[in-house]
């Protein structure tokens, strides 16, 4: 059986879990601290991100974006990654799995979320504006290569739109989701967040923290 | 005719060059500022980083690691990438692009090269100390995982060893080489830098800076 190591509020380990169900491969999951890896799992993954897919055979497959070139190699369906646009979707994987994590998620889920179960700490102000200021940032950037498709790279669903949509969810969870107005960016959300293999993971409940209520609707 | 937008010292850029000339590819090299890219070079890679490879279709190719899996879809000789190690080698190369080079290689070179041509600025001795003990520690993980194989991975040349050996001609080249006694990590590069696609790199010339005498010579 297939193992995930992830987090909940982790967009990559998101990404896995829905392209996982998509494809209909069965996985057991396995919860790991985010801010704080155990020994056990830097074994797994020096690098200590997030998640490690451990096969049936025993093989660490480490990173989303390595999981992906994994799947692809399994040849099943649906297809996410058209051949006339693999580069540009290998590079839109890239921006979301470094510069939209690093610039707006990450710093987001550790002044909102992680200092609060470490007594000591108190969130920086400073730096959750910073991060909102740039999801605006990207969310323009994404608004403009969008352009009149259908989806981020034609008309066809891609992982980039998965990807986009379990970033966007983990920001839905804690009231961080904002479309500065760009209705269609809005629209492919809630497209996205209805699908089926959405539905476990928009049940996931982190405890001590709760998602805003509209985090269970699929249109507001 | 397939163009090459890179930097001498970017240790991504130098691995896509020794990609391309080992699998008998033709390209032109056009150079760009690293630390200040162009407004022509973002509009081709608006996230910023290097290198980018134009192709005869006039496609932008954003990035070390999605050129090497443009490359590898070419299926041309020789093999560095074998089916059995994928997801180690790939695991290997976004190690290399993003632990590696920013936790070694783009401080080193922020303070020791960037800071040269900028009148108001004073490298960090701080900051030169702290990538110098993390180059230590990154020589002491890839010595455990060579373990008694001939090279990173296996028995057999991989992408991986290629990014090592491009990675650590830049050190070479701004003379921070340290092997901290690991005679294996040390004869590895030297037999790397040895191929001829590393020749026409090791006659790239930074103006105003000079490698060390021994980076001409292939052991020492």
């Amino acid at each position: 059986m297939n193992r995930l190591y992830h987090y909940f509020l982790c967009p990559s380990s998101r990404l896995v879990r829905i392209i996982l169900s998509e494809k209909k491969i069965d996985f057991e999951l396995f919860i790991e601290n985010f801010s704080d890896p155990s020994e056990e799992y830097l074994l797994k993954n020096p690098a200590g991100f997030f998640p490690v897919l451990n096969t049936s055979f025993n093989q660490n497959i480490v990173g989303a974006l390595v999981i992906v070139e994994h799947v692809e190699n399994l040849m099943l369906s649906p297809v996410f990654l058209k051949k006339k646009n693999e580069n540009e979707i290998r590079r839109l994987l890239h921006w979301f799995e470094y510069n939209f994590k690093n610039e707006v998620i990450i710093p987001l889920l550790r002044e909102k979320i992680f200092k609060r179960f470490n007594k000591n700490s108190i969130p920086s102000s400073q730096t959750i504006r910073t991060a909102r200021s740039n999801l605006k940032y990207h969310m323009q950037y994404f608004n403009y290569i969008i352009k009149e498709n259908d989806f981020f790279v034609d008309d066809t669903l891609s992982y980039v739109d998965l990807f986009y949509g379990s970033s966007l969810s983990v920001l839905d969870y804690i009231d961080e989701l904002n479309f500065f107005d760009f209705e269609k960016l809005k629209n492919l959300y809630f497209i996205i967040k209805s699908r089926p293999s959405f539905k476990k993971i928009l049940a996931d409940r982190i405890i001590g923290v709760n998602p805003p209520s509209n985090y269970y609707k699929l249109d507001y």
